[in-house]
């Protein structure tokens, strides 16, 4: 089947309109989707569906990134694609020019996420398998090949990452048959964002409760470190001692201020402090988690790539590695960091809410519980209670887990009038603003 | 004075034909812009020229990069923006929805430098003088003020900053003569890119020392380690063994590889070996910087931004910063990176060669030279003999070193009639090709 087209979408939400999603460096995002479509010729072939997550501004511009890859795609044929998924999104990321405006970083490489998922979406829909399915049926060996080590050989070779795959091999079965049962555990942040006032945030927490949530995650970087205090003691009032919380502050602090903001806020226990400081320093993580400690750091959401994940574990920068389905660069890239974290010993709790994100990342924790992870325990993944219901397959969440998706693909399938609706800036949603 | 406009243009310089640039990593570049002109109101103003260099495919990208930074500054009044120029800076870093797609790092942050430095451009015509004399006539407590100190101040504060711009205060004088008499002394690449045969290298050498250059770079990381070594032992033929030599593997190699590679390619007594590894991997530097002692280890030309230089600087994983003008956020990012260096006493020899690069990093080499650098000694611009008769105001190279610009500006403003032959894809140059 050859592939004839990649169409390119600007597709906004206006959720700043209600202050979802607002933290304290992004306070008014529109969530968005850079949306690819691999389209193949043929008599009603499936079409592959990715999307690279944006918050408004700048969609625009991962639009053209997606725009300028499509020549390295069209005209391929997919089986030859699919015998080697790796070969593939190696072509795209050393593209002898386009690697310069990158490398591996920005909107270029958030483009490349787009482009590789949605051939991972379309593989998986002409196999019939949800896309965890699809790599747990993997042999070892493809996994690996699915890696670009370009850069990684000095903390992960192919035989280490075989040999950690081969040695998970006897239990999967029991691991999938946990996940079945019970779902993929999960943690609610919306109820806790930090332009929504008392009154919202406690309704919400009650409204999880009754929901099944035990995992609660609070914004903090307010202006006063009172606000945050304060905003931490209405939480616990409401989940209790026992439930877990944890913090997020969306980069807002210097290493030094992080380490004196965190100090005052270890009373409320928070499970983790996320993103304390710039996504780039790994040497500020790694002074704030020694400085912090039993304070768990976590970052990942905006992590660029795999090099950078590799110097955040072999500093112990980080104790949580959330890594972001189409930040890093598509699928593949996230299997070399679940390898990396494996091999590090660091649990992986997928970054998700935005838009999509919750549909892409299930397939990726069930991958890494199932096939990749020393343990299951204390791995959840992110979720936020908003915009699934303009997927053609939305997620389900019950009792505060996600269940094993079995829809054939990737999941982030937009449905088309949704898509048509919000299609920026001619869409309805837009055009009567 | 009112900015009405910003023009992005994509201008594209076929060098892919001949080779030219070609290093281990990018075979083909085709030389190009996304070039900014801000525009104001008014009879027969001064328009300011920024550019961000990329090397072909992708460039489009950033020119929607720089379309999208348009609202953020068109409407502006010119002489509001001169009076602060780190708040306007930070007005296009900071965006709150615009910085998901970085946050400062490829595309938007090499658009945000078109943009910045066209903006200095402007401001250095208006009040008639060279940029780096402009940036010469600020009190430092101005200088200090171009600066976003966020997530800078566990390695450098505004107080230290300032003491160091202070303490330079005496010798500038001195400094200023000795550059007006000798020039910026300068390196020269244009010898030895991996594409060139043999003999076109040999020519290359006898040309750039018959005009006075004595330190050289040549591109390592071929396939097989002998053709480095090949190559090092024909560069030490022409040159001799007193010239200063150095190497440059832009990024072709893993950690462990580029201390393997680099052992043998001691013999020909290299000054540096520049990105040895990915530009992201500060871990990775200081372990390459370890092994391979006295060589010195250099990068800087896709480090993405102040937040990684820092690292570098604090993991004592560079021994030499090659700062770029339009990978940076533009001058007020340099200048941030020019202290650090200043700080941590690491010599700053800036990247060039490209299309436009000699013309802008004479400026800020300058500043850095008379203003921020501990001592003269060691610091060296690049420089590559290709495409300066694009430019209105071309450098002036002689005997190895560049003249001191004198023409009002920051230097990129090409002429019209090479912009309007080389836009790609509608220029001549492209449409017949």
């Amino acid at each position: 089947m050859k592939i004839v087209d990649i169409a390119a979408e600007d597709i906004r939400f206006p959720t700043s309109r209600t202050l979802a999603g607002s933290d304290a460096m992004h306070t008014d995002p529109d969530y968005s989707a850079a949306y690819a479509v691999v389209r193949c010729e043929g008599t009603s072939p499936p079409s592959g569906h990715g999307l690279a997550f944006t918050i408004g501004r700048g969609n625009e511009i991962v639009v053209r990134a997606i725009e300028s890859l499509r020549a390295l795609v069209v005209g391929r044929d997919t089986e030859e694609l699919f015998a080697d998924m790796g070969a593939f999104a190696r072509t795209l990321t050393h593209d002898s020019q386009l690697r310069w405006i990158g490398p591996e970083k920005g909107a270029i490489h958030m483009a490349t996420a787009a482009v590789v998922n949605a051939v991972w979406d379309l593989m998986a829909k002409v196999r019939g398998l949800p896309l965890w399915r699809l790599l747990v049926a993997m042999p070892p060996e493809e996994i690996v090949r699915l890696i670009d080590f370009r850069y990684l050989s000095d903390a992960l070779t192919p035989a280490e990452a075989l040999a950690l795959l081969r040695d998970r091999m006897p239990d999967r079965a029991a691991r999938e048959r946990i996940l079945a049962d019970g779902g993929i555990p999960a943690y609610i942040t919306s109820a806790g964002w930090i332009g929504y006032d008392d009154a919202t945030v406690r309704r919400l927490c009650r409204e999880a409760l009754a929901a099944g949530f035990t995992r609660f995650k609070m914004k903090v970087g307010a202006d006063a470190p009172e606000q945050d205090a304060a905003r931490a003691h209405l939480l616990r009032e409401e989940i209790g001692a026992e439930r877990v919380l944890m913090m997020d502050a969306n980069q807002r602090w210097d290493v030094g201020e992080a380490i004196d903001r965190m100090r005052p806020l270890a009373a409320f226990d928070p499970w983790w402090i996320e993103e304390p400081t710039s996504p780039d320093d790994v040497l500020g993580h790694a002074a704030i988690a020694r400085a912090i400690a039993p304070i768990r750091v976590a970052t990942g959401e905006m992590v660029q790539n795999r090099v950078v994940f590799k110097q955040l574990f072999q500093a112990r920068a980080i104790d949580v590695a959330q890594i972001d389905a189409c930040r890093l660069g598509g699928v593949n890239e996230v299997v070399a960091v679940l390898l990396l974290a494996a091999k590090f010993g660091v649990p992986v709790c997928p970054h998700a809410g935005g838009v999509g994100l919750c549909e892409y990342v299930q397939h990726l924790a069930a991958f890494d519980l199932i096939a990749v992870a020393p343990r299951l325990e204390e791995r959840w993944v992110e979720f936020a209670d908003h915009l699934h219901e303009h997927f053609v397959q939305p997620i389900a969440v019950e009792r505060g887990a996600y269940r094993l998706p079995e829809a054939p693909g990737y999941g982030v399938e937009m449905r088309a009038a949704s898509r048509r609706e919000h299609t920026f800036p001619s869409g309805s949603v837009w055009a009567t603003a």
